[in-house]
C-alpha cells in the first residue's frame, strides 16, 4: 500500500476551515439551550462503551463535514487494509496485525494465504499450560519450591500494558500470584521489587522483542545476580526462573532461557500494541488465563465494531473526528485523561504511550513534512484527586483542553455512598467545565450569600469560570476484563484513524533510535567520569562539570 | 500588599517581545558551535542542586531582558513580601507562610509582632513525640496491640506531598511503620488498602484543613465503620485509631477524635504548601522525624537562597524567567518533567498541583483578565520510562517542550552498572533533543549503514529530528531528605516568581469551588438515579441515559 500523497490541501480541509470560521465561537451552553434534544442526540453505545459527545462545541454540520475529511483521507479504506494484512506499517514494510492476537474466531486470519493464527492459537495455548502449571504449583524453582511470584522485567509496550492490566483486574486475581513490574534502569527499581520476593519462589518475565533492550537486559542481568547470589552458580537457575517473550528466542537461549519458557512475539505486532500478545503472560498469570481472554473478546468486539459500523455511530471514528476537531481547527495542544476508577490509575500514563508515540511524527507517510499538527499531549490523573490538583486550571486557566472522563457506574470494590458521590463529582465537573459561569451569575451568588456590592466588585471576577471546556463522557458498567479490552483497542483505533487523517504512519519510532545509539557511544565516557568523581570524592559541581563535560552537547 | 495594576502593558515585556522577534530563530547546536565556552558558562549551584541551563533557546541578553521583567514586575519586593508576612494571597487577605513551617531558626518568624512559630514549634514538638510514641509501639489501639500501620486519608495538598515523600524517603524509613495513601472517592482505593491492614494495628490519618472535604471524610467514615465492624462498636476506636491534621479541631472532636491526636493547621497555609507542617506526619511517621526535619532544613536553605540571592544566580528566579520564556514568548503550552529517579515517580504529579493549581489562573490580582498567558500544563514520568513511552513526540512531533531532566549522580539503591548507563541515556537524550539530526547527516549515517541513494531518498525523511527542545538538567548527589526539601522548595518559589510576572495570586483556588457545590447540589438525584438503573437491572444505555438526565446539564 502506498497511499497517494495527502499533503497537497483537500477540498474537505478546506471545508471544515470555513465551517469551524463560522462555528468557531459555539459556546456549548447556548446550544444546550437552545436545543433540548440535544443531550440525548449526542450519545452513543458500543462494546460494553457508552459515549456522551454533546459537551464538545459542534453542531450537526461540524460532524458531517469531519466525516467528510474522514472519507476523502481514505479511512475505510485503510481500515481494510489494517484487518486484511496491507502492509499499513509502511516505512517498515510490514502489516500491523494486532488484531490478529485477539481474533478469537475459527477461520485464518488475516487472509488464508497469509495466515499468522496457528502461532498465535499456538502461543495462547502455551500460555494457558503455563498458567494451568503456575496456578497448580508445579512451575518449581532449583529448590523444587513453587513459583508464587511473578517480576516482570520489561519496558515501554512491554510494561505499560502488562502492569495497566493487573492493575485493572487485580479482583480477578485468584491464584495467589504476586506479580511486581520493574522497568526502569534506575536501580532502586530492581532493588524495591526484590525486597519483597522470596528468591526460591520468585520467576522472572523478560520480556523484550530485540532481547536487546538496554533497560530490560540490565535489569534481566541483576535478576540472575540476585538468584546466584542466593541460591548458588546453579545452571537451572536460568532454565527455572526466567521466561522469555521474544522475537529473537535465540538470543534468550543464549542467556540460558529453557526453549519451553520462551514465548514468541512477531514483526508484525508493536510493542505498543502487544498487550494481546504473549507480552500480556503477566495478565494471564496474575488474573487467570480465561480473564486474559475475556479482554481479547473485548478487544475482538471492538474490533467488530470498529471494521463494520458505518462512521456516524463508530465510536473509534468519532473520537478521532473529535481529536482532529480540537487539534487541528482549535489548536489544542493537549488532551487530558480522567478516569474516575481506581482500577484505571495507569491509563493516563498507557494512552501517553500509545498516542504520542504512534502519532507524535511529522513527517508524513511519503516522506514530506506533514502539514497539519498532529498528536497532541496527552496528560491526565484519576478523576476525584484530579480535581483537588490540576483541575483550578481546566476551570480557569488559558487553554482549550478538551478531556474525558471515563466513568464506571460501579466501582470495582464498592462501599457505601461512595459511588455515588463520585458519580455526581464526575457531573458536576463535567457541567461546570462545560457551563462555567458568567460574571453576572457569579455577582447574584455572592449577593445571595450576603456579600456588599462593593465586596462584590472585588471578588466576583475572581471567581468568574469561563466555561465551554469540551469533555467526553465513557460510562461502563463495572471494570471487567471484557470492557478494559474493549476500551483499549477503542483508544488504539482511535489513534489508527488519526493517522490516516494526519498521514503520518503510527506504527514506527524512528524518533527513539538515537538517543538509544547515543547512550550506547557515551557510556564508557560517562562511566569513566562518574566513577573517577565518585572516589575522589569531588564536590557535586566537580562531579557534574566532570560529568558533563566527558559528553559534550557539540556534536554526536 | 496592593499590587499597582500590571495589565498596561510594561516597558520590560515590549523590550523582551523585540528581542525574542531577533533571537526567535535561535538554533542551540549553532550557539555551542560558536560559543566554546558556552556549556561551561550556564551552570548554577545552590543547596545541593546542580543546573544546567545551557540547552535553552537563549543567549546572555535573553536572561538579562528576562531579569528586567522580573524586575519591573516587582520580584524583588514581592520576595520581601512572603518571608516578612504580608498579604501576598490578596484575594483571600492572607499572608503564605509556608516558609515558617521549615524555619529552623530561634528568632520569630514572619516578624516579632506577628510571630507565628510558638504554635510551629509546639506542632513540631508533638510530632516528634507522636513519632517516638509510635516507634517505640506505646501508641496502642483498642485491642492494647501496637499500632504499626498508617492509612493516610486525604486529597490533593493533603495527599500529594506525603505520598511523594513518602516513597521518597524509603531508604530512610526505620521504624517499622508501613504508610497507605487513600485519597480517591472510588470505594476501590480505601478496600485495597484495607485489605493490607490488621484493624487491631491500623491508624488512620485524617487530613482536612476543613475537616469537611468530602473524598477525606467519606473514606474516614468508611475506614471507622471497618473497624467497628471487626474490632466492635467502642467509642475508643475513634479516640485510638485517628489522628487528625485540620484547621478545625472541633470538627474533628465530633468525629470522635482525642485532642491530644489532633495536629494544627493553619489559615496562613494553603493544602498544596502543607506538606511542611503537621500534613508531613506521615512522612516524619514512616522516615522519621530527623529525616523529616532534614527535609525542612533542605527547604529553609531553599529558603535562604532565595530571599538572598541576586537573580543572576538565584535558581527559582532563573528557572522561572525560563518558564516565562517559552510560555509567553514562544507559546509553549507545556512543560515536561523527567525525573531520572525511580524514587520521584510521583513528582509530575505533585508539579501538576503545585503549578497548575496556583497558577492556573486567567484573571489578575487586581481583578482585570490577564494580559499574559499563565501556566502551562506540566506533565511527565520518570526518565528512562518516558524514553520508551512518549519521547517520539518530543523527538519528531510538532510543539515546542521544555523538559526538566532530574538526576542523581547515585541511585539511592545503586547496582552494578546501572547508574552509568541511567546517565549516559539522560545526556544522550539531552543532546539529541537539543541538537537533532538534520538530513544530510541522516543521510550519512544510512550510507555508512550501507543503504543505498535511492533508499536513503525515501527512508532518510523519516529519520530527521528537528531538535532545539530546551532541556534543564538538575543534578544532585543522591536524593536524601535534605535534597527533597531544597527540590520541593525550589519549585515553590519559581512558581511564585512566576506568578508575580504574570500577575496572578498563586495562594487561592476559586476555579475548583462550582464544582464541588453542584456536586453536593446534584448528589441526591445521582444516588436515586444509580439505585434505581441498579434495582431495575436496566441495560448500560438505559442506566447511562437515566444518569445523565438526572443532572441536566442545561442550568445548575
Amino acid at each position: 500500500m502506498t497511499p497517494a500523497s495527502k499533503d497537497a490541501p483537500a477540498p474537505a480541509w478546506a471545508a471544515l476551515r470555513q465551517h469551524h470560521a463560522e462555528a468557531a465561537n459555539l459556546e456549548m451552553r447556548g446550544l444546550f439551550a437552545r436545543d433540548s434534544g440535544r443531550a440525548r442526540r449526542f450519545r452513543l453505545e458500543a462494546c460494553g462503551l457508552f459515549l456522551d459527545y454533546s459537551r464538545h462545541r459542534i453542531v450537526e454540520e461540524s460532524l458531517e463535514r469531519l466525516r467528510a475529511l474522514a472519507s476523502e483521507s481514505g479511512v475505510s479504506r485503510a481500515i481494510g487494509g489494517l484487518f486484511t494484512g496491507a502492509p499499513v506499517n509502511n516505512t517498515e514494510n510490514r502489516p500491523a496485525l494486532h488484531a490478529a492476537l485477539r481474533y478469537l474466531g475459527d477461520g485464518p486470519f488475516p487472509s488464508a494465504a497469509f495466515d499468522v493464527m496457528p502461532e498465535v492459537r499456538a502461543a495462547r495455548a502455551k500460555m494457558r499450560d503455563f498458567c494451568l502449571r503456575l496456578k497448580t504449583g508445579r512451575l518449581r524453582g532449583v529448590t523444587e519450591r513453587p513459583l508464587k511470584t511473578l517480576v516482570s522485567l520489561g519496558v515501554g509496550g512491554s510494561h505499560l500494558g502488562p502492569a495497566l492490566a493487573c492493575a485493572a483486574l487485580e479482583p480477578y486475581a485468584d491464584a495467589g500470584i504476586d506479580v511486581h513490574f520493574v522497568s526502569s534502569l534506575d536501580g532502586a527499581s530492581l532493588d524495591r521489587a526484590l525486597q519483597r520476593c522470596i528468591p526460591e519462589e520468585t520467576l522472572f518475565i523478560v520480556t523484550s522483542k530485540s532481547f536487546s533492550t538496554e533497560e530490560t537486559l540490565t535489569n534481566a542481568q541483576s535478576a540472575r545476580a540476585w538468584l546466584k547470589q542466593r541460591l548458588g552458580d546453579d545452571p537451572a537457575i536460568e532454565r527455572k526462573h526466567f521466561v522469555a517473550i521474544t522475537a529473537r528466542g535465540e538470543r534468550a537461549e543464549a542467556f540460558g532461557i529453557d526453549a519451553g519458557n520462551i514465548f514468541p512475539l512477531w514483526e508484525w505486532v508493536g510493542g505498543r500494541y502487544s498487550l494481546w500478545s504473549a507480552v500480556g503472560l503477566p495478565v494471564a498469570a496474575f488474573a487467570g488465563m480465561d480473564a486474559f481472554e475475556a479482554l481479547l473478546a473485548g478487544a475482538a468486539e471492538m474490533d467488530a465494531h470498529f471494521r463494520r459500523t458505518p462512521a456516524q455511530a463508530n465510536m473509534p471514528i468519532l473520537l478521532a473526528l473529535l481529536e482532529v476537531w480540537y487539534r487541528n481547527l482549535f489548536g489544542a495542544e493537549t488532551r487530558a485523561v480522567i478516569p474516575y476508577d481506581h482500577a484505571l490509575g495507569l491509563l493516563p500514563d498507557y494512552l501517553q504511550q500509545l498516542e504520542m508515540e504512534s502519532n507524535g511524527k511529522s513527517v508524513s507517510r511519503d516522506g514530506h513534512r506533514a502539514r497539519v499538527a498532529t498528536a497532541p499531549v496527552v496528560w491526565g490523573a484519576t478523576g476525584s484527586d484530579a480535581q483537588h490538583a490540576f483541575f483550578q486550571l481546566l476551570h480557569q486557566g488559558n487553554a482549550l483542553i478538551p478531556s474525558e472522563f471515563i466513568v464506571p457506574l460501579e466501582s470495582q470494590r464498592p462501599l457505601p455512598g461512595h459511588q455515588a458521590s463520585l458519580l455526581a463529582n464526575a457531573l458536576a465537573q463535567a457541567t461546570v467545565l462545560m457551563r462555567g459561569r458568567t460574571l453576572e451569575e457569579t455577582r447574584q451568588s455572592l449577593k445571595a450569600a450576603g456579600m456588599s456590592e462593593a465586596e462584590i466588585d472585588v471578588w466576583a471576577p475572581h471567581r468568574v469560570m469561563p466555561g465551554n471546556q469540551p469533555i467526553s463522557l465513557l460510562l461502563y458498567e463495572q471494570l471487567d476484563p471484557r470492557t478494559l479490552g474493549a476500551l483499549i483497542a477503542l483508544y488504539e483505533h482511535k489513534v489508527f484513524v488519526e493517522s490516516v487523517i494526519w498521514n503520518v504512519n503510527p506504527f514506527d519510532q524512528w524518533g527513539v533510535e538515537l538517543g538509544k545509539t547515543l547512550a550506547r557511544a557515551i557510556r564508557p565516557a560517562v562511566e569513566a567520569a562518574h566513577k573517577a568523581g565518585r572516589r575522589s570524592k569531588e564536590t557535586l559541581t566537580d562531579r557534574a562539570n566532570r560529568l558533563l563535560d566527558a559528553c559534550s552537547p557539540d556534536g554526536y
